[in-house]
């Protein structure tokens, strides 16, 4: 299938390991060039070469935390007419309600939802001009299925997703369109922290805690990154112009609920 | 992108007009075998031998209403172990819910809902057997805002979603996926009617009913059935294999709701 | 709390035990005359008795299945004008997808879904004149979180779910409201059935049963009756006017997903 | 209707006017010993005597802005050990999504979502040792139906449902309940506010601007702030304690959405 972006931009927060590296490489398959975004310097650099050298595609690293404004103005100088971004980062440990305090919630609240947001607000009107723009965020299955542990995780979220929501209702008429796509159990870097987090506090082997991850999903395996990476490279597609304020749950058939 | 579905085979009811061929027309593209369906036997076998001609695949016709079980014994006849359904219908005329009498209900739902779960009967086990399906219904951006006009349409549109999603739940673990996608206002026969219905009603010109169906689209214009058909592909691709039970609403960016 | 509907009229349908008879309570109570109803001429009487001697209502008895033509004529009989209506009847047997055929379909949309709006249509053009009508569907927790073994239940109660809300937005401004109720696991004889049913087909013990019933429920308790009836009552309320096409879960806080 | 509260005690968030003081009238009628916020000096001890003199209740004064610590002090120094809290709280203006910067989405998530969260950190754990807790929060509609223009408002608000959802899961098993009221066009000062707005933007006049905001909402008028508060009370009342992790929409049937 052509998803007719061959040539277009995409800037990719937090893209150079796990879900986000997934993504680029659906991209940069489908001849999108990508400008990559890490913390690591040889990460970026690494997943730099690899998707040039494999796609042919232009692939510009900057390196830095994306949730501050000197990589989002790193990320604009590196692509400033974006077709395609990515919003994606590093979501914070468990903890428990009770023991979150007010920095702890201002931190996440600036790194999980402002920060995107203030990187949203400098790309959506040169997107509508163009008529065309595709922004698609990295949430949380658990967004739709709040976890009394992860309130830092999924209370920024759910804030991002409805004022995404909102804001895509404004724009669609201008070919932009913005959509949620929301993970759970992928096999990543990030679900190799948790079981350590769980082998660490319950005395459990890993595997053991690998079993429980596999068990929480009714597929009976992890999602594999590249399946999220093509689910996302179609949500980017110009086909994919009418479809918009989607949250779309990428979590093996998990979620309980009808809607 | 390589959907990773080339030679397998499909059934899709009503797929010689519209949404339907559409969709039909998409897996070809992708190399899938398909099972074309619907009561005008001109056009079934006209959109076989399109398919057949433009890409070379098996387009096996089968003429009848896919409501009934005779036609039910025809497909699955043509393609015994199918790896892709696609469940689509006709939707009934719009009605003021005072004039629905008690055999209109039974109709409807007989057609809507009924029918396609014993399609689905059929063929469910085979797929988890084979560890592979992909079962896709077309339903209506009505069944998550329901309109009072248009009751036998969203009625038995959520009760085959509902009864889907629960069954969604016990069939994942073996690769047999289950989703519905939500149209609103595609440019297809269907639009045409329904503006041809609101100018006979309220005596408007033909270009004024359309004007208001693209004003009631937040995108500002129909949707496209091509771009209807590829998203149906991506949802029955290999590497969708991890996203099952989910409502995709395909309808310009306008539902209200965050979710 | 006054609930200012003294001296309105009733009409709640399989109300003369479990959860029907406690909202048949809790409305007696505050002085609205009643239509009791049920398949056991014992129960019905017995139920209408009580309530006039407890509270100086009236309580009207219709013995019968209502889901029939015949019962609803008997029951409009007895409260011509009805101020509030009730919907309520059995839940099927839990059966698993493959074995239910087209007949059991037929019959469980008949009474499940098609009977309640049939009379539905009988009430709402007078509720509407002498705007103030309070309709209320017991429902079950199951249309939000579909389960495969209750297709029966959820598949005809969703489909319910939805003519009720698009009715409800054409209704409200005549002072019409429409609400549904969506109960899990309150202590009435169902959920004795469903522990008898549990313990025969896997040979556990009654405690064993219904100590599973609990486990599943969030609150660590079954529901109490009046509890229900109290919810019901308010929603039929004076003040509850401006609430409408409302699902409200009373399931002791389990169901898992933000809305 | 018997709430079974009467004796029990309150902290009610911005309660001297609006739909919070319609709140804590409600529970004083019930013979809920409240406590009084707002900011305006006049307006709370008014409403302490007010509500003092209707029902006899201890009615204590506490001013200041309940979004900071030191008022989060005094309330708790007035009542150490509430039944019941009500958070409120005013919402901010409408802007533009891309006129919102940093310091502001700061302000109004402290504002809206965080400091509503600390003070629920501080009266959770009593509540739960206690047997008894009803925490509600006074959302807002449009955090089902995200407005472009309300960013601030719903995007916070939506946070904070989601984190309060999580939260009720671990706290219900203790006879704590967390609901949501997600209220549209009470007939308070905050609408006489939006009212005058919009008289300035579009320079239309008072009664243009009151009628708009009528026809906004199907049910033909605004609410009346007594069906909002008698909705609190109920939800606060002892035989609600098996309904928890609801948002109920007070929006006069306005919502589109199914669920």
């Amino acid at each position: 299938m052509d998803l007719g972006i061959r040539g277009r931009s995409a800037i990719l927060l937090a893209s150079s390991r796990g879900l986000g590296r997934a993504c680029a490489e659906s991209l940069a398959r489908e001849g999108v060039h990508v400008v990559i975004n890490g913390r690591t310097e040889a990460d970026v650099l690494r997943t730099c070469d690899e998707l040039h050298d494999a796609y042919g595609v232009t692939a510009t690293p900057v390196v830095g935390d994306a949730t501050t404004t000197e990589v989002h103005d790193a990320l604009l100088g590196a692509s400033p007419e974006p077709d395609i971004v990515l919003l994606n980062g590093e979501g914070p440990a468990p903890r428990a309600f009770t023991d979150i305090d007010a920095p702890m919630w201002a931190d996440t609240l600036q790194r999980t939802m402002v920060s995107p947001l203030l990187f949203v607000q400098r790309v959506i009107g040169g997107m509508q001009q163009r008529q065309f723009g595709r922004i698609v965020a990295i949430s949380s299955a658990m967004v739709k299925s709040p976890n009394p542990f992860m309130s830092m995780s999924h209370g920024p979220r759910l804030g991002l997703t409805g004022v995404l929501k909102g804001l895509s209702k404004s724009v669609i008429a201008d070919n932009v369109t913005i959509n949620t796509l929301l993970p759970e159990r992928f096999d990543t870097g990030r679900q190799q922290q948790m079981a350590e987090l769980v082998m660490a506090l319950r005395k459990i082997s890993y595997d053991e805690a690998r079993a429980e991850q596999v068990a929480s999903i009714k597929a009976g395996r992890l999602g594999r990154p590249e399946e999220f990476g093509d689910t996302f490279a179609f949500v980017c597609s110009a086909q994919a112009g009418y479809m918009s304020g989607q949250s779309i749950q990428l979590d093996g058939g998990s979620y309980e609920g009808v809607f």
